[in-house]
């Protein structure tokens, strides 16, 4: 990867060239939300450069950049495929190299840089996409057993199907917030006492309140109604990728989710880092997923083997009084299912899926005890202190606190990164 | 109500003065969807009348009538609230009613009248809203009874929670189509075997397609995040109400559905009818729901008892041959949970509804042999033929066979209806 002449992009940085993730922006110059890249501690404002009369020389794959990059989100962009997102990566990467070929155009064109190039931490993040269906997988085998050993004893800790399909829910898209969105803490109907007999629920604020660590992945082509998608032609559906926290209160979703699944417990909020990190920006820290020895179906069998990412993810918890522990250390590559293979399958009965669709892998854990993506598992079902910075420690969340879950591949000066997904726990509402 | 200028309005009809129900139609003239109304067997263009220099006079109500009614999608004139779309409607009645104030505008006006009141068999209908999400609820009591008892015995019928909180999950809004798409019949993951060890599942084309008889809301009115919809306020945010057939994959869904609930057995396709009959043109048919002896969280409980709808169902199935069956005759009062408890429970927790968010009600059975909404109540968990006419049976559906589900109201000069919701089976896609 050649160097950049952006100024101040730190060697460690996770917007480093090899990166060039996208996200919605608004700016103190443009209070609409657009399209921008970000590059070291900066970011690129593409709806500014597709003003310009040149845009077109820089990014020719772009039939009508003015148009994908002043909408309000990445739909549209999307929505080219991904022969047209890595033609205009790699346009911008050419563009922020030091020997780029289109000097003029803006590395030395100093009014257009003052207004295309601005410092992060002056603008404003919106959700990147316009989210037609979000779906939630339950791809991470290790916490599916996890979670079945807690419930129903190691004999019968996964279900019959989990080997078999990868099994997911449809999530509630209009509970997808972008980081930094607070976090109201939910009230719900709770078993103060699940063994007391008759049942007889409670309404009150959630005292389970949990995180679930999630890759989120972009859909940017369509399938008609009726028509599945092949396990091998699914990666040219993948636009790119965002952390997930999908928000849990496990003690609402204990009581309601049987039969139909997780309702309340789930829609009251869900998490996604900013910036989209295209497919091929990861494409290589692919790796090999948690070994499936069930004989799969036919349309889950994938040609290639390396078929998840190698990202790694820590999560931190930081208390009201500012003292701040990674409670978790993992990788994105613990999980069973990989992304092609749940489009497969989420189409096989001819679901139309759209651009713009989210889909989550569920939560990641690793086997160790430090590899948790859920409170949940980090306290063995709330049984367990988790022990923090500060002679504090946790069960649950408490209000004030604040969870923030990172990615990151690769070395230094061509590290990618997704930015922090950020969510700090408001009281519940008086009633 | 006054009788209507309008030609042939059949007494019978269920799109009578009484109703005034909203749809998405094209035209010959105009293929760009966009909103009208039904009035007998004709439709009243509300694009060509919002263009017209007086619209104004005759709808004051509406501030931007040109706006809301050239959308491809009823949402924007939904955004509007409950009170306009009250009076529009009362302006929609006078203006077709005998003794009109407003005779010059439409009645006696033969150019407009020629463009802007089509023959409904010359239009085209499309999906009335644009819907973010879709939630299917569970509410009908005796129809979770029954496949509780198939499943459990009579003893355990119900879950523990069913009766302290209106069940429910959400639904995949891409695959909601409008009345007379065709319904492919999909593949999926099925145990031939469910008793054998150990489960291994085969792919194939569904053999247990089911129908659901099912009511549909569309909400009008938005709550933010973290603020729940009070259960006596839901009201202002019903826009209206269609004919929804959740078609099912039994044998999908048995083996997919623990722990995560349903999720390929549904989404392939539901079908809705094309009418969006108003909440206050079903106000006159106000009645209460089955008794809930459980004592009610304060969030569920509302102050007015006739808090469900008697709407008349049928079901009709047209074999490829083509003999047609009614095959259930209901009413939609046979819910235990009303649409304003669905949505105080949805949004408890703080998630967020959008105008456009659709609302299923769960099937609809009585407590008769006749009166059953879905095919496996009918069969008898698929163990009984259904007699039909043309010395046909049935357990599930055959490919051809067409499912017609009708909704009526009142009676005759003042019927309201929401026409047909039609769909025709087609066989599986080659793979």
């Amino acid at each position: 990867m050649p160097a950049t002449w952006v100024p101040n992009v730190d060697p460690a940085s996770e917007f480093s060239l090899a990166n060039i993730p996208f996200g919605i922006i608004s700016t103190p110059a443009d209070s609409s939300p657009h399209p921008a890249v970000a590059i070291g501690s900066s970011v690129l404002d593409l709806k500014v450069l597709a003003a310009e009369p040149d845009f077109g020389k820089v990014f020719p794959s772009l039939q009508d950049g003015a148009h994908v990059f002043s909408a309000n989100s990445l739909n549209a962009f999307a929505a080219l495929g991904r022969p047209v997102h890595r033609q205009v990566r790699k346009d911008i990467q050419e563009l922020l190299s030091e020997g780029t070929a289109h000097a003029a155009f803006l590395r030395d064109n100093a009014a257009l840089r003052e207004r295309a190039l601005l410092p992060q931490r002056g603008v404003k993040m919106h959700l990147p996409m316009e989210i037609g269906d979000y779906t939630d997988f339950y791809a991470g085998r290790h916490h599916a057993y996890f979670l079945g050993v807690m419930f129903r004893g190691p004999q019968n800790a996964l279900q019959p199907n989990y080997t078999h399909l990868p099994v997911g829910y449809h999530g509630r898209a209009s509970s997808v917030v972008v980081s930094g969105t607070p976090v109201r803490r939910p009230w719900g109907q709770i078993l103060l006492d699940p063994a007391a007999e008759p049942k007889v629920p409670t309404t009150a604020p959630c005292r389970r309140l949990d995180i679930e660590l999630e890759l989120g992945c972009f859909l940017c082509k369509p399938n008609e109604m009726g028509t599945p998608v092949g396990v091998d032609e699914a990666e040219e559906h993948i636009f790119g990728y965002v952390l997930l926290n999908d928000w849990s209160a496990r003690d609402i979703q204990t009581w309601e989710y049987v039969p139909l699944g997780p309702f309340n417990s789930k829609n009251f909020c869900s998490t996604i880092s900013p910036w989209v990190v295209l497919a091929d920006a990861l494409e290589p820290f692919r790796t090999k997923g948690i070994e499936n020895e069930t004989e799969l179906q036919d349309y889950l069998r994938e040609a290639r083997e390396d078929n998840v990412l190698d990202i790694r993810l820590e999560v931190d918890i930081t208390t009201p009084e500012g003292d701040t522990t990674t409670i978790s250390r993992t990788s994105a590559k613990n999980l069973m299912w990989s992304f092609p293979q749940m489009i497969a399958h989420h189409s096989l009965g001819g679901c139309p899926m759209r651009t713009g669709d989210l889909l989550g892998s569920g939560t990641i854990s690793g086997t160790e005890a430090s590899e948790r993506g859920s409170l949940l598992e980090i306290s063995e079902g709330g049984k367990k202190d988790i022990m923090l910075c500060g002679m504090d420690t946790r069960r649950f969340l408490k209000d004030g606190d604040t969870i923030s879950i990172r990615g990151r591949c690769g070395g230094e000066g061509e590290r990618v990164g997704f930015g922090d997904c950020v969510g700090r726990i408001y009281s519940a509402i008086q009633r």
